[in-house]
């Protein structure tokens, strides 16, 4: 079992009317001195076998093609645990 | 300037319908061996000053009052990068 976790944001050139939402939020609620926020979505998958290079290119594959929109989303993914006795 | 995420998951004993429709729709598509999917939320916040223990912990505070409704969610906020001239 490893836990595998993917990054979907909007590409910075995206307008992100939620994470602008969030940051003009902020001062009224008293915190100052946050530029930016954007807001975007993260998949942790759990996958059964250890992840390979083999499966980490399907994955990548899965997350380009089901996860994000490639025309307005950029994503990465990361290892996050890898369980021993690999 | 600096990066601070603040991931937000829902807590492991929530139901997560977004992730199940996700798993679900996996094996249709053709990728095997991924057990469980999860959704959640990722948030980029610009900062303008360096992030010390203080400002780290009035992030950790916005998180928990603004980002994530803690009944239902968990959430973890780290420093992605912290530019020099601190």
């Amino acid at each position: 079992m490893a836990r595998v976790v993917v990054d979907v944001m909007l590409k910075p050139e995206i307008l992100d009317p939620q994470g602008q939402a969030v940051q003009r939020a902020l001062p009224r609620l008293g915190f100052k001195g946050i530029t930016d926020v954007r807001q975007g979505k993260r998949f942790e998958l759990e996958v059964e076998e250890p992840v390979d290079d083999a499966a980490l290119a399907r994955i990548n594959e899965l997350a380009e093609t089901f996860l994000a929109n490639t025309v307005i989303e950029d994503f990465t993914v990361k290892v996050e645990s890898q369980e021993a006795g690999k």
